[in-house]
């Protein structure tokens, strides 16, 4: 509960000061007023939860879900990688609905203002439904299973280990599988926004620019952060363009600028120039921040190399870099075993909290309040903000009662044992019962990393799986394959339990009801379980070479995937030297260091790095991390020259440069499968591979 | 008079107000207090022009001086491309002095303090001392002469030809040309910087840190500006030393950034990330960057490319593009044409002036008055600033007479018409008076230009008299060599008289007396033609290979010199199709805008490119002017929304970027000399190009 500094939590102090000069008490009105988003929304009705699911928006969310779902299967089986639509989401709903009310409006024929409330029904609906198109492993591990990418490589091509895609199994297995996490999202929602008030930064983001559009006239101060976010909206969107222009070709362009040298380049400390995670680092409190960065020096800078100096005893050296049975090994499961740690023990801990809340109320015999062990009334609860207490309050009136969560999440999962077998015959029942059994877990980590730090980490716990169930399985009875499936199980839970828990963040502070919303999902969950199957089958009957590298649509990750199947089959030998021990150590030192700052206290533990932060870039790398400190040392510089104003105007600044980056992804990825090409590479050689190439270029 | 807007007539403004609220009255006071650096500086007393030259002054040019003319020797031999050290001399001589004098001030022993006036003056002697290691043309025509380059060329290399570096007629060569620049800028200086009031860029930002150097204790707004123009210098060097470590190769780093694509990149027209002009377009009128962009516009967007697609017809297609007898001949020869037509218009206006204002004073029998016509009681005087009142009161102060100038000139120019010949066999006597003729011209010409837009473009009049002098003497008669001394000859013109009327705007701002600094200029001269022959002595007869093509002192322009000389003895025949019917045609044009100029009169005049400043893009291209009208559009911008700021830290601001970028060219030269190269090259390659490229970098 006071694990992490949200911004919001900063307007609390406000109320604490006695003396105060009148310098102070003017800069705290303003900040009061500039700061409560809802004081300006007050005078607008909120409709309620039926009202806020109109027709009109589900139908904008089938055709921007359908539309999405191209641009993502494109990409899936292009390049493979996905940026995040949920701004495009957002923005683009806001449009469709906001000219047809106008139009309807000025024909006299509305009937219902366009509210904020419906813009997120839209956003949540499109990045359910769209979000399938990913998790649902169409480049990844579910085409990882055909024959295709099975004869691109020399093991395992048995037809135990072999199922090629139809529209009937996939549509089946989406349906039995999406669901479940929609289901684990339900509790968890209110343990990670309103008990630990996670930041969510995109999700945050999405919220200012929803809100934004919908500001009351006349509100001043609202219109200028409305103006501050429009123009760094601006600026990053540009940006974004500009940058397009210069990546023509793999490493080029500002996104592998070596700011700090080849050699920490290398070792991917650098500033990839991304207005998003700027943005993303002026709205992580300064732990978060400081915490990525001692976990990229930890790993990056001194582990990594160390393990490297011992290549060829630790690892064989005859490895490429990427593979699981080197140096990417240590990487991925050490930070695996550290995330589990943290989100381990900080399950436990709310579970924990949870069943000592309800024997309290149980002793009290109090039962009418259904208010959860972490919004009661804490000490913290007193300094809530205005805007916070609104939402709180809102966020929990049309409550999703906690026994729907748990038969929903049974009575799926028992489908799903049922079902999956079938579909899978290399799949036993009880691989399936052991997933859904670990899966809360894995999901509550997902959304608490995803609501630290902006990272969803849904395919390393997808490749977890497939380590686990495909050792289990065993080569000889299509483990490959059980891997693979294990997989999709485990990475559409994860997936859906960040991307939903982000969209209850905007839910939040857009003052959307958790029930419209949880409808919104359940819908969109729905649509994209058809859509995806199908476009997905459009292209692999249209195009006949998909998955052949070289061809226009090689699907890289599939192979990968069914590599690293490959590789798991082989179980915990697989895994290089003296890795299993030291994810030993992490697992255990994220557990230590959780129990440390719990024992500190809340003044102290805010020097002690969060281990769920730290482990995101031991595999990821420095990059982001850069970008992020930078946008923090941004808003520690502006607090220190004008507090007020950093207040009132770093959200809207942040929101700003996180969904002009966010828009500019549309027409980016627009361009890449219209096959527009960017002309120039802006390339980083260091001075000998220069001269190389300036030889080449003259002839 | 009316030509130029500059910068410190602005302030004029603020007398003429009659209704102003209350508000507008206090920026106002504000704004005069902040402007007005004299007012700052008027406890302290501006020293006699005597004590301004004080023996420690001396000792640190020369100690400067010989440093600088190793840095710009070696440079000349290595790349060939020298940039501007006035700001490092500035910045250098104010440490050595200031540590010495403070060193004696603890001591008990000093004398005289440190003042801003001596400082300009050491800035000058060292930038009279070390510009002769450039226009001494070791690099360029002067060793172009020698047998070693000779015999890389297949024509002209006879022994008429050819004439090997000695240390005795260097030095006597040096002697009897540099210091007739010096006697033909002394009337120049009251005509450009009283008169027109010229801007020279550098000089003022170079002016601008002097004061800011010796601003007295207490000025709470001048250490405001202070602070400004460190903040951006410290970011400007900064910026220049990250720039570096992207260089690593030729057309790498942020110099050659295509920002406009590619094709615009071969236009050259690109953003080229250079501090130091977006400073000089901060601090040039609006006029100049429009004019600037003008004039790039309509060369390299519309005329060369036309002239371009006759390739094959106007000029022979299989020519290099930086041949004179291809598409290189159109621009520079243009250029050329438009600044001589604008030169020739100014110079004979300014002449009648001068010649009327005599006439009147005749006849009316004032004796006393010795103002020049330009500074005389005229509407525009009334409305002087304070600042400018005080410094053009002690510029007029310590005249140097005129006659002094004309019996100067006209002595040395006696003197070096009888020694030249005697040096250079093939150059006729008869010549070096055509040339001495022409001298004050060219060097009006150039010392206005670079007034304007802060480039000296010297070597361009050095072309231009290699091709005439050539001509005349053609080949039979030594007349490559003709060529080259011709070229030196009037190189050394034309650049004292941009960098010391540089100076005399320097000087201008700091109180420097005009006597003191030309005697220092006398002084720097002298030493200049001393040092320069002998550390180009040094590395002639250290490295035996100088001037070899791939050897480490390659000497690239000495080639390129001797090769436009040989072009040069073909005459005009040389030059491509239709490019002397061109020449015409802008020679016309430039003297047709400046005469409408002046018949619309100043109100209307401000809306007409500067055909001086439109030429100078002509063959350089446009990338600095894109830098420059940034910078013009920061200005801009900053005005809309706080004028009495803007025009408060403009100056400073720009002047910080300036002198950042300036000071770190000493540190990227000693870099340079002393072997170590940047790790890195940020290169720009068009997408097919990479493909090749990647290929490459797999094997």
């Amino acid at each position: 509960m006071d694990r992490s500094n949200s911004v919001n939590r900063r307007e609390g102090h406000t109320t604490n000061g006695t003396k105060k000069t009148q310098e102070e008490l003017l800069v705290q009105e303003e900040e009061q007023e500039v700061l409560s988003v809802e004081r300006i929304f007050e005078s607008k009705q909120v409709p309620s939860w039926q009202s806020q699911l109109t027709l009109r928006a589900f139908f904008v969310s089938l055709i921007l879900g359908i539309l999405f779902t191209f641009i993502v299967m494109k990409l899936n089986l292009t390049t493979g990688i996905i940026p995040s639509l949920n701004v495009s989401a957002g923005l683009l709903g806001f449009f469709f609905v906001k000219t047809w009310t106008k139009f309807l409006d000025k024909s006299g024929f509305l009937k219902q203002p366009f509210t904020r409330q419906e813009n997120t029904v839209i956003q949540t609906c499109v990045v359910a439904s769209s979000g399938i198109a990913f998790s649902g492993g169409f480049g990844s591990y579910l085409f990882g299973m055909s024959e295709a990418i099975a004869k691109q490589s020399t093991e395992a091509n048995a037809a135990d280990n072999v199922k090629n895609p139809s529209l009937g199994w996939m549509t089946t297995f989406l349906f039995v599988v999406s669901f479940l996490g929609l289901f684990s999202v339900v509790p968890l929602r209110k343990i990670m926004i309103i008990d630990f008030k996670l930041i969510y930064p995109s999700g945050t983001a999405t919220a200012h620019l929803i809100n934004s559009f919908h500001t009351p006239q006349g509100a001043k101060l609202a219109k200028k952060q409305v103006k501050a976010l429009g123009k760094f909206f601006t600026f990053s969107f540009l940006w974004g363009f500009f940058q397009w222009f210069f990546t023509g070709g793999d490493n080029c362009g500002f996104g592998s600028f070596p700011t700090f040298g080849l050699k920490a380049f290398e070792n991917r400390f650098y500033f990839d120039f991304s207005a998003t995670y700027v943005g993303v680092g002026m709205i992580c409190p300064y732990l978060i921040n400081v915490s990525l960065l001692v976990g990229g020096i930890l790993s990056w800078g001194i582990m990594w190399p160390l393990i490297e100096d011992r290549k060829g005893h630790w690892y064989p050296a005859d490895q490429s870099p990427s593979s699981l049975h080197g140096i990417q090994g240590y990487r991925v499961f050490i930070a695996i075993a550290m995330i589990l740690g943290d989100g381990l023990y900080n399950f436990i801990k709310v579970l924990g909290r949870t069943l000592y809340g309800i024997y309290c109320q149980f002793r009290e015999k109090k039962t009418g309040s259904v208010l959860p062990v972490g919004a009661r009334a804490s000490p913290a609860e007193a300094s809530l903000s205005y805007d916070d207490q609104i939402r709180t309050e809102l966020f929990l009136k049309d409550q999703i009662p906690t026994w729907v969560a748990i038969v929903g999440y049974v009575s799926i999962a028992i489908i799903s044992t049922i079902t999956l077998p079938h579909i899978f015959h290399q799949l036993n029942w009880y691989y399936i019962v052991v997933i859904y059994i670990f899966a809360p877990v894995l999901a509550f980590c997902n959304a608490y990393g995803c609501g630290l730090t902006d990272w969803s980490l849904a395919s390393t716990y997808g490749k977890l799986a497939i380590f686990t169930i495909g050792a289990w399985a065993g080569a000889s009875h299509g483990g490959v394959l059980a891997g693979l499936a294990a997989c999709g199980v485990m990475m559409n839970i994860a997936t859906t339990a960040s991307d939903l828990t982000q969209d209850f963040k905007t839910g939040y502070m857009t003052l959307a009801s958790p029930r419209s919303m949880f409808i919104s999902q359940i819908i969109g969950t729905a649509m994209g379980c058809v859509i995806s199957p199908c476009v997905f089958w459009l292209f692999y009957k249209a195009f006949h070479d998909l998955g052949v590298p070289g061809s226009e649509y090689p699907a890289p990750y599939a192979l990968v995937y069914r590599n690293m199947s490959i590789l798991g089959v082989e179980g915990f030998s697989a895994l290089p030297k003296n890795c299993l021990t030291l994810c030993y150590i992490f697992f255990i030192g994220a557990i230590a260091i959780n129990a440390l700052r719990d024992a500190l206290g809340k003044n102290k533990a805010k020097y002690i790095p969060l281990p769920m932060a730290m482990a995101i870039p031991f595999y990821l790398g420095s990059y982001f991390v850069i970008d992020m400190c930078l946008g923090s040392l941004i808003l520690f510089i502006w607090t220190k020259i004008n507090k007020a104003k950093a207040d009132a105007f770093g959200p809207a600044v942040a929101s700003g440069l996180i969904c002009g980056d966010g828009i500019w992804t549309l027409p980016s990825s627009i361009l890449t499968l219209s096959g527009v090409n960017p002309p120039i590479c802006m390339k980083f050689l260091s001075r000998k591979d220069n001269i190389r190439v300036d030889k080449l270029m003259k002839h």
